[in-house]
């Protein structure tokens, strides 16, 4: 293996255990031992890709949005659907996007780690398609794109942190569903929502489509 | 001043207190003396009435749904718009209600402290409004009460987290008029919807009215 390649697979190894270990303890109880120990790897490879909890921190958040990669689909509302979808169904088995949802949610801000962050960079990710679903007539004229956007990344922070508490994440396709059943009568034009697909198991088939692709 | 009421009183102010510093300082990084020095009260009284930070805890999350008290209207899907802009509006001012929220959205959960029961109040405070627009014809029929209701409570609790980390919760009025435009159209009845008021400034209008009314 190259140098280089063994140096990526040692950061994600690094990114994965901290994003556990934050998911499981939260920013203010995690230490880098803790971290060290989950990743097995040593304490100078740590501090070489991260000098300090703040940076290890950072970059798990960091790590959230490519999370919510998805196929292309005709309907731009669709991939936003999807999006939802997948981002609650990869929260069931991924600890490194928990640990950041998690570090995104809890209200500690430690200085120099930027919290907004992902908050943002959905919004900004979400934005571009909306900007297409416009172009393409699917959104009805009273749509105010930037207003949706932040509705929908606000509540499925709220949602994801809800069916946490109540049955540990086991619903959450349900309550994505029930987002999307009552936000699109408002959003999609008449026409498109009946061709649109927001069930619970939404997430669960794209995700089999990608595996199938090789993603 | 009678015993009694003293008794309530100071259990008014640590609870306050202890609200206040759960708000700035999160569950974990509390302790009984930060409340103490807040509180201004003897460490013998903050003892009687709470033996340790967990009871604490408990109590100031037991505290969040009567925040949520609003006048009667004629329809009740306004009231409960009007509980979702009450305590937005309230969360501004009192630092016991955001201290109570950031318990229940922190993911922190100290063995024996319940902070999915905020979660569960909410929803079961709201189903009882729901259910009496759904007698009073303000519905649609395709709305399954106890599927809007979660909805609501968990969106609210997204909504509410990102508008802190994004504005220090300024722009909570709006996020919230925007949730009540997205779902509105799938809730209620379209006769109903243009004599329902969810403007941005709601929750500051029906504060006036209850402080006029002596509430």
């Amino acid at each position: 293996m190259a140098k280089q390649e063994r140096a990526v697979r040692t950061r994600r190894a690094i990114l994965e255990a901290a994003g556990a270990v934050f998911d499981e303890h939260g920013y203010t109880s995690t230490t880098i031992a803790m971290v060290l120990e989950r990743a097995d790897v040593t304490k100078g490879a740590l501090y070489f890709h991260f000098p300090s909890k703040e940076c290890l921190a950072q970059a798990v958040l960091d790590e959230q949005v490519p999370f919510g990669t998805v196929p292309s689909q005709p309907s731009k509302l669709q991939e936003i659907i999807d999006t939802t979808f997948v981002v609650a169904h990869r929260l069931l088995g991924n600890a490194l996007l928990r640990g950041s949802v998690r570090l995104t949610v809890d209200q500690c801000a430690p200085p120099g780690v930027d919290h907004t962050g992902p908050f943002l960079q959905w919004a900004e990710h979400l934005m571009t398609l909306m900007g297409k679903a416009r172009e393409q007539g699917e959104l009805l004229p009273t749509v105010e794109p930037r207003d949706t956007v932040e509705l929908l990344v606000g509540a499925f922070a709220g949602i994801q942190l809800m069916s946490r508490a109540l049955t540990g994440r086991d619903d959450l396709g349900h309550r994505v569903s029930v987002l999307w059943g009552h936000i699109l009568p408002g959003v999609a034009v008449p026409g498109l929502i009946g061709g649109l697909d927001a069930a619970p198991d939404r997430g669960a088939r794209v995700l089999a489509t990608m595996d199938a692709d090789g993603h």
